[in-house]
């Protein structure tokens, strides 16, 4: 999977299938070239009336499937962002 | 490290100092996590005057660092090049 044309800019949902943000960007440990977390651009209705902005860390643990949209587990809590 | 913001658009350099190109995207393992390879976009003189263009996939395992610029080892040969 490329990780710009497969999974950059697409909208990560929570289990309830409510829209979180957009992928934009990725941590990786450079030692074990492992993926760490997702970096997740809050939008929509709330940042577009500015009652919260700003970036989510999502562990790649979270991720339950990365489709047309990317697809959070169910235990997906606010508590997991960091 | 970030995907995006750290390597994304850096200039990759071959051992002998030559610009390859621009890292555009990286492919991942799915199951593992691991990063594969960078894809680097062709550009340059080279691309200008139509000498050549598009993509090559980079081995991870052939990047030596990754500064203001992305560096490659010595043993990089057109050979490793897909």
């Amino acid at each position: 999977m490329k990780i710009n044309q497969d999974v950059f800019g697409k909208e990560v949902l929570n289990a309830d299938g409510t829209v979180v943000g957009k992928a934009h960007d990725m941590e990786f440990d450079e030692e074990t070239r492992e993926i760490k977390s997702v970096i997740v651009k809050k939008g929509g209705i709330s940042n577009t009336l500015n009652i919260s902005k700003g970036e989510d860390i999502v562990p790649f643990d979270m991720i339950k499937a990365i489709g047309d949209k990317i697809l959070l587990k169910d235990a997906f809590e606010d508590d997991f962002l960091v």
